[in-house]
């Protein structure tokens, strides 16, 4: 997967070696020799005669891992004692944890957080049910809400295996936006019954992120819960995604000096990202788009069309181009890719229109390797945070769901999305703006609240209530 | 509701006074007057002229509240701001968040924690499910499920008037065991759609707490889950009141030195509470109940049996006795109330044999006045914080739930439910027990672990894994 040593595949050895040799200094070099990159060496013990070394490695994946273990015991004198991988260390017990804000120290707090005191809040929402946004956990809480059945790029690992994922995703929304997520790992598949489930699970959150549940179905259970609920549905591999991807390309067209209403756009997926970035694209003002799926162009003509296809045929390609991905990025002046890998050369990327826009997206490898696409395109943005220009949605749903908890939002609107991109975008000013900075690191600390600011604007501006 | 003054009624009021005046005396002394205690009185800001002063008043309820607020209010001189409750202040946003145990404060700590590290973790799972006990909350986690329809005492007030109940209730798993617990308030109040509905949520859970169900749908509910799920379904209502009351029950036996098998038990009450205490009790050993409900004793020849009262029917009562309460609790050893308020006088404790036994625990007004009941009874037991001997199931369920995650129990049985009964009469030792200590304080600080213990035992004695 990685081709670099990643702190994702990093390894901590506790290993013995003889206090006087050479032993100590030989580890480091046969590490990287065997291409690891040591990143911690910390004596444990030190006896007279031996050492207790823990050696933390970055490795590039578990066969190389197993390598680098095998020469480093190969060293006279060195004595393995224990492997740990650092990310299921990291994981042991899992992520994340429910906490109080209310100390219960004696029997007078006991009283006011649960029984007696508690009835007289229960009694005030029950007459006034919108103060559950006021009085309880309602105000800040989303639920992560997963089928398992298309978790990263993993497919269909069912609810359990997703979990990890759905608990990350909380961490996110607490580290990023103060929000307090919760994963619901579903245990169905079926449309009817998840969209019934969240329906019936709404009532203690402010609002549902739907996560990794695959295309179709997650068009349809995301379409009926914005009909049946009162709070926002956002579901953020589309609607995540298509927020910085509109942001992102928002910028590179002010980095190429061009309009979003007259560039010949070339998308390649029309499954959930692609279609909501599509929507996204067409709602800020494209006009010149055409979509292609593993069929070629997208177009009116074609007789495998279903509904979600159909919608695109009848929105895009107005001159209905009928060929192939490579004949659709010739001349355009910008491709987005939502795909998958290696689909495309630097030979494809040199027909395109002058100072070309390249976002090859699928991860981790890139519909074109950014190298050669970098060789010909004005701007190259991936998914990956080895390359400049990382497409993440950390940029996005943070920001996003803190605005609508703060307006109180009942839903998730077009124009709320676009107003979150324009925020996104506008967090790199003019001279920080550049070919490899077209979107503010994740860390950038402007960028959760200007997204907020503008999400809660359009969603009508109630301001943020402390309680 | 309670006739004395309160912590959960209890008011701050921010008021001015006169620096120089008599007023500031006044005010603990009109305070105490009206019937109310001044629990707090501290000055804000002290200007030259005048003295601004929040003082926190123990009231009895809101008419108390007010009345008292009227004549603080009346003394010359004192101009009041403002009026704070302090239960609803406490509940303001909300009791519980979520919080992260891991740090991402970098980009190494975000790949591990998600993409792309966390994909390793979540094929793992894929592969062995058994280790989402191991790498995610799921080892430490518990749904706390209600449908809103018998919230305390309040009846049937839906589920976001349910919330705080809930968000209490999980901030008490989390003081006592330590337990990430997460509130699941649903918009249904179909057997049918409940059960569905939490089977398809469970996989993110180590165990599933429902509270607050009505009769008779929470003995389906519960029993249905329990075939289905292959975590731990506990109802609180039934099994953590059963296991306290049979708890209280073995040591006021042990204080009037008579046997389980041998005494008569007269029980009012025959929904969730009543039903699951008699399933307990019989397990225990018990062998002479008379269950009565509001049409008398509950006995064979009724014609308006449903199935549970059939049960009940079947398996007490076995001279068919068919008069009303207080025939039943004539010459009985121990009265058992789980029912409504003032249904028997202190005449009726005294037709009951010698050192008789009398838990009243209707709350908040017991089945008999308990400065009555203690006249003729030798123990006296309640609902109620402010009199000895509070049957509270906080003493259970956070050390049932305990032992049973660290068990990774995948069910809960009638002997898992009196081993915990038995563990948390043994916290009161020889020395300690007495007519007015038959069960420790909630604050004990060995009752977790004394329950957790033997319920870990009875599950099977998987030691408890740290990851």
């Amino acid at each position: 997967m990685a081709s670099v040593p990643s702190v994702s595949y990093s390894i901590t050895v506790r290993l013995e070696v003889p206090a006087g040799g050479r032993a100590v200094s030989q580890i480091t070099h046969v590490v990287e020799n065997a291409g690891g990159i040591v990143t911690a060496l910390d004596v444990n013990t030190a006896a007279h005669e031996t050492l207790r070394i823990d050696v933390t490695i970055a490795t590039r994946d578990t066969e190389h891992a197993e390598a680098i273990v095998a020469v480093v015991e190969a060293i006279e004198g060195v004595r393995i004692h224990k492997v740990s991988d650092r990310t299921f260390l990291m994981h042991l017990g899992g992520k994340i944890e429910m906490r109080s804000k209310v100390p219960l120290r004696t029997r007078d707090e006991l009283s006011m957080a649960y029984t007696p005191g508690v009835a007289r809040v229960s009694l005030a929402i029950a007459r006034n049910p919108e103060d559950a946004r006021r009085l309880t956990v309602k105000r800040n809480s989303v639920a992560v809400v997963t089928d398992g059945s298309a978790v990263l790029g993993l497919g269909n690992i069912g609810p359990e295996a997703a979990l990890p994922v759905m608990e990350g995703k909380a961490a996110l929304f607490k580290r990023f936006a103060d929000i307090d997520a919760w994963p619901i790992c579903l245990d169905t598949q079926d449309t009817d019954e998840i969209v019934r489930t969240v329906q019936i699970i709404a009532p203690g959150f402010g609002g549902i992120n739907l996560e990794d549940i695959s295309a179709p179905r997650c068009f349809e259970v995301e379409a009926r819960l914005r009909e049946l609920l009162d709070i926002p549905v956002f579901h953020d591999d589309q609607h995540g995604t298509a927020i910085c991807v509109l942001a992102a390309l928002t910028n590179a067209l002010r980095v190429v000096g061009k309009d979003l209403a007259d560039v010949r756009i070339a998308m390649a997926g029309a499954g959930a990202a692609g279609t909501a970035i599509l929507k996204l694209l067409l709602h800020a003002g494209a006009r010149d788009v055409i979509v292609n799926d593993y069929h070629g162009a997208v177009h009116r003509g074609r007789d495998d069309l279903d509904d979600s296809l159909r919608w695109i045929a009848d929105h895009t390609n107005a001159d209905g181009y009928a060929g192939d991905l490579r004949g659709a990025v010739k001349d355009a002046d910008v491709f987005i890719g939502v795909s998958a890998p290696g689909i495309l050369t630097g030979d494809d990327v040199a027909t395109m229109n002058e100072d070309a826009i390249v976002f090859a997206l699928a991860n981790p490898e890139p519909e074109v390797s950014p190298d050669a696409a970098r060789e010909h395109a004005a701007v190259v943005a991936t998914g990956r945070s080895d390359y400049p220009n990382q497409i993440n949605n950390v940029l996005a749903f943070p920001g996003v769901f803190r605005g609508l908890l703060d307006a109180q939002a009942d839903g998730v609107s077009q124009g709320m999305l676009l107003a979150a991109a324009q925020a996104l975008a506008a967090v790199v000013t003019d001279d920080e703006l550049g070919p490899n900075y077209i979107v503010p690191s994740v860390f950038h600390p402007d960028v959760t609240q200007a997204v907020a600011a503008a999400v809660r604007e359009a969603a009508g501006g109630r301001p943020r209530t402390e309680g």
